[in-house]
């Protein structure tokens, strides 16, 4: 929506649209990977859901996201929780306030602390009025594509971001491709939990290619499209 | 700084970088703007002054602002009071915490209430660190070019921001050139204060051109060149 | 109403009152006005109103505001936005509660962060209620004075206010009259920006009369006195 | 300190000032007294302290405070916990802030949920600083007065009360004087506890008389600057 | 209600249950009681109304209060005033919204910022409900009991709650029995308040005995069950 | 340290403890559970750990959680997120102003929303201390018990609860043992989540056996005590 006029938006607005609300990320992905791609990712899931229909109205995306374990890797910028809720609940209430009624609100960085200020903000705006929001992790629909089932240990800037980073933008992986170990603190409560990841990111990228980031991508826009066209009331 | 990786992040930090905050909205601005204006002004105002100085690094746009007269036209999205504040301060929080000391804040849109907000983020932050941050609306200093002084009643949406958008970005500069009033409703609260923007702008855009656009622009990117070489101690 | 009995109160009510509500200060007003010119002035003004009009209702003055460039200067004691905002709404809230639906919110101290704070509050008393609430700085309206049109540079302790404490309280204005200056520190966050006040006050005093005083606070009045009979639906 | 100018209260800080804050009320008082006696009544002990100690600093009163069983009755003016807490957290840090570290805060209002308002904002402020804070309600040291302690069943508007404001400001105290009961409700958390109060105000105020006011107010007095003398550390 | 299943619970409602929420404490209380006996003494009572009324419904004790004055004596954890706050109106509206309309909060532990903090959350959870709140320290109810009355000097730890223990929990008092002063430190505002408790607790132990505790006890109980008889609606 | 006296805990911190925070709830957990069975459990476990370490400090449980898909469920009391996060860090710093350094916080209930509000209590209370803090959830450790690693699909009220509460206190399980669903509800926000728990619990309890409780039980007491030894620095 972002190109709209105000006068286009309103018209849309006839088509009972859907509003998909994309939560990206500032965040440190390894040597390899830019720093905005938990943002370019679900913007890249977005448009292809919206050629294929006709009601989704895109939101700007929010660059920020709170970040625990990479917080203190270079180039992460994080918001606190309180601070995201109180985004995506505003978001949604001024959006609602517009007369959009179905939400799908989908974040390319997917964390404990991250999705529970998202859907704390959600629940607040959904126990409030009528509207519909649907919430998900881009790439937790990702790890369910039959080309990532037998791939163990893959997370964070691993081989399922690369491969997705380097079908959606191809120049934006850059240099070697690393291999990253997740290692446990066990249950401590860390000051600085990057130390959980010595190479800042976790799997093995170099087997990481176009096709397995295509593959992914598909699998991720053809549940989404379903889960859009099915799971509104 | 969207796509640098998380090393290129830090190489860059050896160079004492101006952080610039891009501060956008998503804001109805008449029948021939983009709902996106406010981010893409002070957008393409960054990216001049990071071709001239080697220190500028541009922080992902906040797409999102405060809006008060505008609040219930159609297509704009507001955050409240709180939330902006909030993340202005941990946006400026998370950079410095990474290492960077000097900020400019630089906000697209320019209303008292967002204003406000931005400028108590900053104070807050300000109080607790030695980092400077300068904070300023692209659209203020460009009030003071020498092509705009005698243009009377010119605002939201007006003869300065229509010609500016047909210089940064032509297509997004539909249809035809509306002129709009401000209609003052005194010192009364409103409810729904877009009544005083019965057109949804303000000034007279049958005037607009790339010419003036480009003037404008020009006249905000030395300004604030001069000010980040000077203003910071 | 300080001195009215609760049956008074009572009484009063079905009058239909306007309420006023004096926002003053305390705070540094150069070496020569005293530091709480801020709510003399609004005081004044309420009384010449409430000798006009037999609906009004004169609350407590609240006696602090929200400072920023004065600080750090000797006298000036600051609340935060939030409280002062959380006040305003509260004073509101608790007045509406008795029976008044009409306010008028008048504070002697103007400046960005201020009076954003108490608009905050009287629009989330507004959202909530059909009340109606006036907000305004009693200066404000006296720049429009035609005795002040061509002053230039005059402000914060300056001419106008000057002339405005002799007319009210002449003993008031101590010693020798001084010139002060505005010095822009350009777009820093300041810790403390009373460097932007190397007098403590803004304006040439020198030139301060008694008569000024009275035509400014005659203006303001009957300005204030149209509002308010003609504002309200 | 209200007359000072800003160079005056700097002087004066070398003194090693005792700021006395007093937090006054507007609150309903029975048939006879006037909204804003409980802030006469601590102004004018704070005026008689200021005549027999050099040191002492009165801050101009804040007229608010919070009421429970009074709420509902007619020119009661109540903020909220969070508000009162706050605003006197404010005055305390910013008097702090400008030199000031010994406080008197002399409330003319006693309830619990006031009480305790203050009292977590004086405790707040005493916890990151090292200035010392003395907190009282004058009525509260009234109750031990000679002339008072036969008296059974006086309380809010009664007769100390009126003999007080007899002794303060004659004319203020108005009409017939009422007797009024405390009709306890049990420990039910009460939507509007004015019922407890179906006078408005409890005691027999026939016997109040210049003398007893004259007697209470010096008794307060004397004990107040004797706290004053020897409380501080 | 601990040991209920979902269904007991479910079948429970239909008798219009009274539910009692113990508010127990984590306390010093001086060299002879357990931390936990502001927990223990109202959670006697309750099992004793629950004995005596058919459609009591005890929930589960919170086990932690706001200490002030022992705050920093060994063993006692405090939450502080807005936690307290939070929890108690949290209880209450979930417990509401699953069907129960009448309440009995009971606190074992009584101290002013403690007693505020518990009615501020009853308060705002009757302001927005139809439900009914009873509010009470038991050790206050038994201040009244016939054999305390000629008792002077009897608080915190003292001879009241050493006889109730002993009463209720035999082997919890252990070793000798101590006597313990009050010492006013008069009006101020105190870093550490526990130098007003030199012995920890007050009052004269040396009398105390289990037939003065079964005395205490029972008169609470049987004010506390009058009061629900009668005092709901 | 329930019944401990303030003189004994103060001994006890000689040890060096480590403070066990029990954080139970009460909550639906189908038709043969009872609803403490999440404080229950964990407080068998700290018992277990305190018979085999001598530097074990057991503070009272907090009875109260943060319940989403269960809350409207019969007997469920939740506490929302904001509180939850407030308490557990009251807690916290309350025992470590007491001088307490090792924590263990040890919750019987695990969602995400619970998680992440304990996560964040304790992170926040981390920030600002060199206190140590683990933090798990008994049942997340028992999942990896050898007996429980061909078990689909149990979770809530299910297998290792039951068989856990049958091990501990056998009366507790009450009635038919019951086989419950979990429905998933695709990515909808919901309000009432509770339709994904048909049977108000998920697993097939016919095959609980005290044995397999025992197994759990002594598995988590085992791993917990390995963790405590070998976690803190």
């Amino acid at each position: 929506m972002s190109d709209m006029t105000s006068m286009e938006f309103k018209d849309f607005l006839k088509r009972d649209p859907v509003a998909i609300l994309i939560l990206g990320a500032t965040e440190a992905h390894g040597i390899h990977l830019p720093l905005d791609c938990d943002t370019v990712q679900p913007e890249y899931i977005a448009d292809r859901i919206d050629e294929r229909l006709d009601n989704i109205l895109i939101a700007p995306p929010l660059n920020y996201a709170l970040h625990s374990t990479t917080k203190n890797l270079p180039g992460t910028i994080s918001l606190t929780f309180d601070t995201l809720r109180a985004v995506v609940h505003d978001m949604l209430a001024s959006l609602h306030s517009q007369g959009v009624d179905k939400f799908v609100v989908m974040t390319g960085h997917s964390g404990g602390g991250h999705m529970t200020a998202i859907s704390e903000g959600c629940k607040e705006f959904v126990s409030k009025t009528d509207a519909q929001v649907m919430f998900f992790a881009d790439c937790d629909i990702g790890e369910g594509c039959p080309e990532m089932r037998d791939v163990m240990h893959d997370g964070h800037g691993g081989l399922a971001e690369t491969s997705r980073m380097m079908a959606i933008r191809p120049g934006s992986v850059k240099g070697e491709r690393p291999i990253g170990r997740y290692l446990s603190k066990g249950s401590l409560v860390l000051k600085d939990a990057s130390i959980t990841f010595p190479e800042g990111m976790v799997g093995d990228t170099t087997k990481a290619s176009v096709e397995l980031g295509d593959a992914i991508n598909k699998f991720i826009t053809e549940n989404a499209i379903a889960m859009i066209q099915n799971g509104f009331k």
